[in-house]
Formats: C-alpha cells, structure tokens, sequence
C-alpha cells in the first residue's frame, strides 16, 4: 500500500515535499497542483495538474500537501482542497492559528475529512518541545532563539523599500543570551534585543540614497526598530553569489526545577542548511500521519499537539518499540 | 475534576512522582502503595497503604504511577495493579521491551483498561526524538550521549564486588565525539569506547586488595570492559558527602541530510540535577494523558509513540494551539 501524495503549490517548500515524498518507502508523489500552467512546470517527475482540476483527482490521491505561503495562499487553498482530500500545511502565522484552525476545522468536518495544520519546525517541532517542556517542567524559564537563518518576512520588509532592489536578512542568536538560559543564569525572559541581531544584506538601486535606506530599514517598527541590526550594501553579484541558501534553525530551551527542587535543563536544536527542504520532510511524514489517522477516521482540524508521533514514522509500531525505544 | 493518582512504590523515583504531582494543578497524589509496612513510611502528606489492598482503592483512583525497578518488581506490580486500575511506569530494560509490552497489554485488555509503558528519558524523551528523526532526516547518523550522570546499573555492579562496601559510576561522554556527530565530521556510529568513559569512586573494605578490584572493575564484560574506565578509591565519608546526587542527562544527535541533500543536524538535550524527579515528572505527565486515553475508550498497552503529546499538558487544547504552536 502506497500513501498517494497530492502537492499544491509549487514553490521551495513544494520542491522539498516531492523531494522527501521520493525518497520515502511507503509514499509516491501523484500529482502537483499549480496556479501556472501545468505545461510550464518542472518538477522533479511528478505531473502537475491546475489547482482547478482537483476534484477530479478526488480518488487518485489520498493526502493533499498544501504549500502554499502562509500570508495569502493557504486560507484559501485549504478549504478548496479539503472538499476532496486530507490536507497538511505549514501555516506559520501564529497569531492567526486559532482563527485559521477554526475555518480549516468546519471546512473539514463538512467534507468528512481531515487537515493537519501548522506543522513544520516553528510552529511545529519547537511547538512539541515548548509543550513537553511545560508539561514536565512547569516551573522554568523557557525561551526560543531563532538562527542564524533567514527570515523570509523579514527579507521582504527589506524589498519593499523604495531604493532597494534585492535584501536578505539573517536572523542572528546572541550566543551570550543562549549561554545564560542553557548554564540557568538567566531567571526571566530576555528582551528582544538581547536575545537576536539581525544582519541585512541590501542590493540598493543606482542612485539610491543609502543613508535614507539604512535609517528606513534600522527604525522599521515590528520588524527591525528593536534589534541591533547591521545594514551591509552589496551589489547584485554578491547577492545572487553569496546569499542563495536558505539556512535557518535554531534552539528551544527551558530551563528551571523539578517540584522536589534540583536543576533542569532541556534543549531542542536544529540546524539547517535548507530550511524550505526540512519543512518539506516534515510535511510529508506529516501526511504519513494524517493518512492513517483519517484511516482511523479522525475527522475535523488538528496540530502536532494531536498527533501520536509514531504515525510518522514508516515502521510498524512493533518494530518502533523494539528499536527505538 | 482533579485526577486521583496512586504511586505504588516509594523508593526515589515515587518520591518524584509524589512532588511532581503535588505540583500539578488537576492531579492529586491519593495514596502510596509499599511493600514495608504503611505506618512506617514517610511521604511527603498521601497516605500509605499495603500493596496487597490494591483492590481496596479500586474507585478512588484514575491511575495508578508504578515506581518499581524494572529488574525484578515491575514485571510483577504492573501486571497485579492492572487488575484495578490504569497504569504508568517507567521501564527500562530496552532489550525486554517487547516481551514487557505483550505481557501488559494481555493484562491491560483482559482488565478493559490501559498500561503505559516505559515512560521517563530514556526509554521516553529520548525514545521521540530518534523517532522523530528517523521520520524527517531518514538519511542521517543517529547517536545518543549519556551524562556526565550516574548509572545504577554499573553502580550496583561495582558493589558486588568482594571487597567493596560503596560505590558510584559515572557515565561521561566526550566532548570530542559529541563534537564530531553535531560538525557532521562522524559519519558512522561510533564505538563504545569512543563515546563514553566511565568513572568510579570506590569505597573499598578495610584490607581489601585495591588492584585486585581495579584489575575486576576494568575487565568486567558488558559494564566496563569495552570503556576507558577510572577507577578512584575514597572514604565511605566521602561517599557520603560528595556522591549522593542522582545527576543524569545526555543528548540525542542526529545529523545528514534531507532528500534534497541539504545538511541538517537534530538535537535534543537534557541536563538533570536529579534523574528520579526528572522522571517522575514525566510519568506524572503520562498519568494525565492516560487518564484522558482512557476516558476515551482506549485499552491495551501504549508506549509515547502512541500519545499525543496535547494530553500531557494541562492546557485545554485551544490554549495550546494560542500559546505554545
């Protein structure tokens, strides 16, 4: 039995899906929904259809991985593809989960199907590590630092400053704010400031004034006015030489006492070359998951948080506990 | 509605189980079963009984925490407690895992309720992170640092010794190979040898012949043969003022790439003043999401790979979704 993979959008993160649906045992990516022409896509093999064909993959294809952004895409796609499939996604906006969990949950429980949202790392396997640390470790400090990475929001903010051609920013931890929550000197959570800095990389137009860029850029309110944050110009060579990847990762920590008093620490890390390729691993044993949950007939809205995590892994549960446990 | 837990068992670990549940806002320690006679235990407030009236308890406990050692007492007190009630425990004995979990989960179905299994670090946190790196990173070098903590296990090897009247063994890995997995420089599991060392402090009877227990410790099969082991003879004094802690800890790493090749590294991370109440904390955390399993119907044996980590939280789930996604 072979897991059928639907995958919509076709962006980094649809490429990172088809890559790791590929290479997985027991899953086979059957069709790419694109809002371009089908004909002009290339994927790695996998047929692409548009994304307005879907229904009639309805019985070709058992979980729809949808890949679209998180700003625009998703809220939209999701409900369009949960009328006839299962669906997981990488939703990232966290202050808008509860509302975008609420309408994925209707549109689902309508179709009589399912959709895991929001998973990936942040929200995803930090969002495991946060609740397991709060859970067994209730009185600690927890905190998150992100990097070095690229933040993509962050990036655009930069673009969408006149003068500016092309930017990327990095989001950078201040080792010092880590080292003070891993060895428990740290007893409250850190300021914005204290904890990251960002580094900006900016291609700026010919005759554009610099000065005006770098003052737009270091007081942007939201994004940049609460960091130290460098604004280095480069021209568009080093850009597209220099500052391809999308590295990213970064570390959850808590840290604090048990009830009966003694020191704790727990620590997540990642470190990522390719951030869109190891969010498109997750998504995938994602959608080895919800598969069988929907198998088990689960139905309605969930997250990680509802997940046994032993679905995602390929092994039966036997051969799970014998070797990993 | 507040879940009402037994411990059954009183040693270090029930202990830890006791304050982690005293902690708890929705769980209540109400009762401690023990093998000693009742009147003579010293808990921290919940009443003792003998194990022997489990059955008495029947209705006024949700779950039962079992906190006996995994050589000889829980084979015996899971299965004798699963007539009555749910349970939790901590079993670590990884090559008899299988042979443990039939064994309950008969117990548990014949009795229509549910055993959670091997709970704790490791077998536990540990156990989901290999898990889960298997399921994203499947192309990847997995390996799993103990300490700098104490092992019981190699302790109460070192006591059996004729001639020694105390011991402590620590388990510590080096820096260098933990280096070597996280830079990506390890390809391939390292020996044991290379990972660990072991140290012993030695409390030696009085005219024992110290080399002829060093020569013992260091060529002993399976404990100390295959390691660079030290072997430091002290006082029972200092036994007793230096070496009475229970630290433990460790890391699971696992590094590679993703289907894309991208390099990408895991890591997860615990640092623990004392083992015993780290570990009742998460069996104490288990107890709630067993609780909340079987208010739901299920029945049988369970391990973590088989529990969404939601039920571990007190949070309602929208709460979770809200804050920690």
């Amino acid at each position: 039995m072979t897991i059928r993979l639907a995958i919509c959008g076709y962006g980094n993160l649809g490429r990172g899906v088809e890559q790791a649906a590929l290479a997985a045992p027991d899953m086979e990516p059957v069709v790419v929904f694109t809002r371009r022409d089908p004909d002009t896509l290339e994927t790695l093999g996998t047929p692409a259809a548009s994304v307005d064909d879907m229904e009639q993959w309805k019985d070709r294809v058992d979980v729809c991985l949808c890949c679209g952004g998180s700003a625009t895409d998703l809220a939209e796609q999701v409900p369009a593809a949960l009328r006839y499939f299962p669906t997981v996604d990488s939703f990232d906006t966290h202050a808008k989960i509860p509302e975008y969990f609420a309408s994925c949950d209707e549109a689902a429980r309508e179709a009589g199907t399912a959709a895991l949202i929001s998973v990936g790392w942040d929200p995803g396997l930090f969002s495991l590590t946060r609740l397991l640390g709060q859970a067994v470790l209730p009185d600690s400090l927890e905190e998150t630092f992100w990097g070095k990475g690229v933040s993509q929001g962050h990036s655009d903010a930069l673009r969408r400053i006149e003068g500016v051609v092309g930017a990327v920013q990095y989001t950078v931890p201040r080792p010092e704010a880590l080292e003070a929550v891993r060895s428990g000197q740290a007893t409250e959570p850190a300021e914005a400031r204290a904890k990251h800095t960002r580094e900006c990389y900016v291609v700026a137009a010919d005759g554009a004034d610099r000065e005006r860029i770098r003052e737009e850029i270091v007081s942007m309110p939201n994004y940049f006015a609460d960091y130290d944050t460098t604004v280095t110009f480069i021209s568009a060579e080093e850009l597209e030489r220099d500052h391809q990847g999308m590295p990213h990762g970064g570390s959850v920590l808590r840290r604090g006492h048990t009830a009966g008093g003694s020191a704790a620490g727990i620590e997540f890390s990642l470190d990522l070359e390719s951030n869109p390729q190891f969010t498109g691993a997750v998504v995938t044993a994602c959608g080895r998951a919800l598969y069988r949950l929907v198998s088990g007939g689960v139905t309605g809205a969930l997250t990680l948080f509802d997940v046994p995590l032993g679905s995602l892994h390929p092994g039966a549960p036997e051969e799970l506990r014998a070797q990993l446990l």
